[in-house]
């Protein structure tokens, strides 16, 4: 049986926080660590170093909240006040630890140099405190458990965090896990949101059970399905599975994973079952095809070349793109693609091309050629397939949109799902 | 004269920005906002929309902070609770505004729609409360004024409350602009972050003016500079650049902007000002070089093809790097990076060429050829250079510090600039 859970509260000290130059990213793992036991924190607050905001804050944290995170001020300069201050609020001793100094001194010597006496008061805990080794930094993380309230101090820097968090906060937390907790993540692509929203409007749970969250970005769409259950991790899942069944039958065509991939992952797994190649030659995204495609591990199995044919000099050298077509249709057009994806097939030798040729902008565009007019090509046993796209956005926008675009075009083939 | 600086705290509501799957950008917004003015908040909150969780984040706030940009909950559903909860906090009645309630109905009318019922709450204003306008949405802002607090009621979507702190917020905000604000945005590549803090660390100003902020990533470290001034820009601005002239003295050779532009922008530049041109071969990096030349507009101007050779087919057959320097020496090699910048210079024939092998990982290293070994090369004019690399880090991580090496590389041929 589990116990009330607590109200939750994550707290992020450090007034480089409270600047648009850096973000706090520990407060956000901590949130997805708690969403896979099932719970959600109250309140998340970002407090300045100042002495007297500092105080404020964590003593409204503790008012307020039974569980608090209170992440960072844990270092060895004069700005980290953390550990002091709480220690005040909470009328608690601050405890010398041998151990925790030996650590320290051990960490520094390993780099070959001695500890300097600004790291000593990382060696003090406050009274009562379980301590939470830190195996990547200095500043050991703290668990207090006070009057039915409980602190957890942890050290600022993610590389010190996460695993720390890892190894002796998870664990700790595992008496308030009551749900189970159940996620698919759909990915479609060659729909808009809206015409999402005509097709499965009916289908959003009344209960919120089980709970659609809908994320829309140019040229993909992202649909997450979650779900909880009181007795067991298969019935979160079933209920998930259910809905999941029933997107399909409504968008089937335009779902390509369940699982949360990348688009340019699931082409890959296709090409690697079917034991087939790729090329792709690129004009507008520059590269970024190739990019995305090379990003996932063991491409070398399928991805055999790509080519960044920027000018139309390297369309003709490369692919054999003929100067006639160019200079009859120019370089954004449906048979320069052609040419492009059927010329890179004779060059390649690969199972399947793709080609990309458009205006990314700002500059480039004209009244019958406007910036975000791209041909996506598609070359393989069949011959070859031209789509005419005329994408909004800024220039890296366009740019994505057109390596999907591309790789949906080959997905489609591969799958044989029509649109 | 300017009036003593508020506390000020940022308060976003809504349960959405306390799961993984949505970020509040509304506050970061407002950061960057405020910094302009020479601002900075004390505190920033996120509440969930649940009424006790949220009636006491508000009441903290308004305790603890003298400014509240107060973000979200004004929605028409029953979840949007912001507004009825703080004018019973301020003890204050709701204010029904015909004219706000005809601009509403106006909206829906434009689209061809009926206003719901549910949308009347949106016409009831906090007693005392300036209006401030929502030209993309229904919810309008507020402006309060109460006992030396200022609470400021904004809508969540950013494209409304963007317009209407531009338009409606930002200038009530003068009157506490006291300091001017300059900064420079120093990058450096080809040097670490603890190498620059042996280099400058007697250069930190006691004063804490101008302020420096080091942000480091593999292959890449900015410094920001900046002053504030109560008397004039000019003021702030010289402080800065005197800071910028010593940093340049000591670590000149490092620094390719103090304007913040990328690595491939700067090369750009100077590819431009000098007519020339640029080719890349990449293999490890799969197209991310071509993909960063050309995600700066105008690109093309210099830019004229990229190579994505994967295969050591691909090698041969597009650079003509030879089967026999392949096989002897292996496709990640001094001599394999070499002959693929050197044919890509045949094939290209442009001014300059670039050309990456390595391994990306997370597969295919060897304890000769360990994962993150990736040879760097760049042909021009004076020959062919090469240089050996062991970068660190995940698959994206090797790739990133790949083609900045070689886009160093050229930027530091282009500008005679020695390590």
């Amino acid at each position: 049986m589990s116990q009330k859970i607590p109200r939750i509260e994550i707290v992020a000290v450090g007034s480089e926080l409270l600047t648009s130059h850096f973000q706090d990213t520990d407060s956000p793992y901590i949130v997805t660590q708690l969403e896979k036991l099932g719970l959600t924190p109250a309140f998340r607050t970002i407090l300045s170093d100042e002495e007297e905001i500092l105080r404020q804050g964590l003593q409204d944290a503790l008012q307020r909240s039974e569980l608090c995170f209170i992440i960072g001020g844990l270092g060895p300069t004069e700005d980290d006040r953390t550990r002091e201050i709480l220690a005040s609020l909470l009328k608690k001793k601050l405890i010398f630890h041998e151990e925790i100094l030996t650590s320290i001194r051990q960490r520094f010597a390993r780099r070959g140099l001695t500890m300097p006496p600004s790291n000593l008061k990382q060696a003090y805990v406050i009274e009562g405190s379980q301590i939470l080794p830190n195996h990547h930094g200095t500043a050991p993380g703290q668990w207090l458990e006070e009057r039915q309230k409980i602190i957890v101090l942890l050290p600022g820097p993610p590389q010190e965090l996460q695993p720390m968090f890892a190894t002796y906060v998870r664990p700790r937390l595992e008496r308030w896990r009551i749900y189970q907790v159940y996620q698919a993540r759909l990915k479609l692509t060659g729909i808009t949101e809206s015409q999402i929203e005509e097709k499965i409007k009916d289908l959003y749970p009344s209960s919120g059970q089980p709970q659609l969250t809908t994320l829309a970005y140019p040229g993909q769409i992202e649909i997450l399905i979650s779900a909880q259950s009181q007795n067991s991790l298969e019935e979160a899942q079933e209920k998930v599975n259910q809905m999941v069944d029933k997107l399909r039958s409504r968008l089937g065509a335009y779902i390509f994973t369940t699982q949360g991939e990348a688009l340019e992952e699931v082409v890959g797994q296709l090409l690697r079952q079917r034991g087939e190649t790729l090329a792709v030659a690129e004009s507008c995204t520059g590269g970024l095809l190739g990019h995305r495609l090379t990003n996932i591990p063991g491409s070398s199995d399928y991805f055999r070349l790509g080519t960044v044919v920027y000018s139309n000099e390297a369309k003709i050298k490369l692919l054999g793109v003929s100067p006639e077509t160019l200079a009859k249709y120019g370089a954004v057009s449906q048979e320069v693609a052609r040419e492009m994806a059927l010329g890179l097939q004779k060059l390649a030798g690969t199972t399947h091309t793709l080609a990309i040729t458009g205006i990314a902008g700002p500059g480039g565009g004209t009244p019958s050629k406007p910036v975000g007019l791209v041909y996506t090509a598609r070359a393989g046993e069949d011959g070859c397939q031209v789509i005419k796209n005329q994408f909004l956005g800024a220039r890296e926008l366009v740019k994505f949109q057109s390596s999907q675009k591309a790789l949906e075009m080959l997905w489609r083939y591969l799958t044989q799902l029509q649109e």
